[in-house]
């Protein structure tokens, strides 16, 4: 792919205090961006400096949400290198979503190529300090100027870079979440598996009512039978029950996770027992009335691992671990981050140099 | 409201050829646009020429699907007058979208001042024949440049004026349609009963497959048993069975159609039997079965009443009243049109003159 790179003239100051960087506010100084139109193909890639695209109000992603996105970091190493971590896992599950919203795909050595040449170029806005790292964002949306109902003739793939800390300012402290029980986020049949804008959209009430009540996710239940667990607002999730760890199975409704991914891949290095399945929010609260349930922890590429201090499910609060870090989630986390920032050697061959 | 309006230095031709204007394609020379921001609340509502949006990339709306929209239609009538069919039902349907979805409000009464100002400025893009009308839309989306999941701070109100052509190019032709088995619009507890981008995103795959086997919709199921029918498309629908009515019952996960109101109201008024129930696509294929499924209408703001004449579920094709128009379809349709166009008394007060 032949990609026009358009430098800045006009080049932004890169923040120098890492700790006032927040999460998905400040954008580096170039963008990549590429445009389908209907029997042309993907075309005209180019790299150019950050700034506002003028849009139609008729844009078709203003009206019928049909818009993809994925999310990502490039991490800056001790010997001063940046690296990414699994990146192809991103663009392959962007291509699921695309298939699922009638988005035209692209194939992911474009999207790897499109990544890395831009990394390049604000390589210097990958943040030095530890636990913040440059928030890389693709996304793909319909922009044909059309307010009929059907799949778009025109697109635009973009790729954004933010310089971010971390997604929670509590850093790895327990944060507490509580169960859903009147707003439903997917169903099986829907987009629930995939980044696509609406996904997010349906849970916003759900996390709005949760904050009121101060608590910083919502746990998903399945939109059918309203009785299991499907994954915590931007996270998946893991419950440790005994000695066995659990994660719900992938059901259609469910985002699959790189870090889920990842996590699974490392318990079962380790030789731990993990079971991806249906879990009952009844077995969880049973566990904890038997005293067995350990831990809880969210996965995400935003904030790697999430440990859950308080779990609320109607009028019971389980209080878990203390309310404390567990020692599955702290070595889970200390290898994830050990390994994206380049601490740790990458057994997996999970990272990869820009 | 205070309403700045800055008019077009530089009009476009108005389209002389009405059977030429299509659907949604073509757009007046003016826009209403008003801006909310957090803390301030809506301000700076003014009328401008039609123009494109610049958006940061990394604008809320491309990432998180936070978008609700209205649609409905000035007519010209015989005196060449211009008028409005139930607009008040639009607004109070976009606020009841805006809290389903975090949305700040819009007080009613400023969206119809907003609308009739830009409907009497482009009062000439009203075409003049029969069955075009002037499409309008209004719609609301978060714009806040930030790429992490809450509800925006800054969004726009936007109306948009589109002259276009019947809905669908067959006009009042029936139209045939599928049940759909595999996947699912919306479930109770989501967001069915909005008009939110992300049902029309999660719309697409359906109705991609049922064109490439040549049906112009898809009836949709509930999510949750897949047993019971919800809607079509982008309209609701009507059943005709021995001398029962029946359209399904609102129930979180259908939108509260106005013409779907308005047929109700009519088919009461008349007489008529007319039930909101629960209406499985057994018991519509069984009536079929014994010769008393009469008539099936979709219904919609676009189509006004949209006949159905072929209905496939599984391997079953049923053909509805020989692939005809019904008589209460008819009916319905020319009642109507009838006081949408100002040919009939307007009994129900439906219409407001701009």
């Amino acid at each position: 792919m032949k990609i026009t790179i358009q430098k800045t003239t006009n080049p932004k100051p890169i923040p120098k205090d890492d700790s006032k960087l927040g999460f998905g506010r400040i954008f580096s100084d170039h963008m990549f961006i590429m445009e389908y139109t209907a029997g042309q193909g993907w075309h005209d890639a180019s790299i150019k400096p950050f700034q506002d695209i003028p849009l139609s109000p008729a844009a078709m992603v203003f009206h019928y949400g049909q818009e993809i996105f994925e999310g990502l970091k490039a991490y800056r190493t001790a010997d001063g290198s940046v690296q990414l971590f699994r990146p192809e896992e991103n663009f392959k599950r962007l291509n699921i979503s695309a298939k699922r919203l009638v988005i035209p795909e692209i194939p992911v050595e474009d999207c790897m190529q499109a990544l890395t040449e831009l990394v390049k170029l604000d390589e210097a806005w990958v943040p030095h300090s530890d636990g913040a790292s440059l928030y890389i964002r693709p996304f793909i949306f319909a922009k044909d100027p059309f307010v009929g109902v059907r799949p778009g003739n025109e697109y635009y793939f973009i790729i954004i870079l933010s310089p971010s800390g971390p997604y929670y300012e509590t850093g790895l402290n327990p944060v507490s979440i509580c169960v859903e029980e009147n707003y439903v986020r997917a169903v099986k049949g829907g987009m629930g598996f995939t980044k696509t804008g609406g996904n997010y959209a349906a849970s916003l009430i759900g996390q709005d009512e949760a904050h009121n009540q101060n608590f910083a996710q919502v746990l998903w239940l399945d939109g059918i039978e309203k009785k299991y667990i499907e994954e915590v607002g931007s996270m998946n999730i893991f419950f440790v029950i005994g000695d066995e760890i659990i994660t719900p199975e992938l059901n259609g409704s469910i985002l699959s996770g790189i870090t889920r991914k990842s996590v699974i891949e490392l318990c079962q290095n380790w030789g731990l027992k993990l079971s991806e399945r249906r879990l009952g929010i009844q077995e969880v609260s049973d566990a904890y009335d038997r005293g067995e349930l350990k831990e809880i922890f969210g996965t995400g590429t935003a904030a790697v691992i999430s440990p859950v201090g308080l779990l609320k499910w109607g009028d019971k609060v389980m209080e878990i671990n203390g309310n404390k870090i567990g020692d599955i989630s702290a070595k889970l986390y200390d290898t994830l981050t050990g390994i994206q920032y380049g601490r740790l050697a990458d057994e997996m061959g999970w990272v990869k140099k820009v």
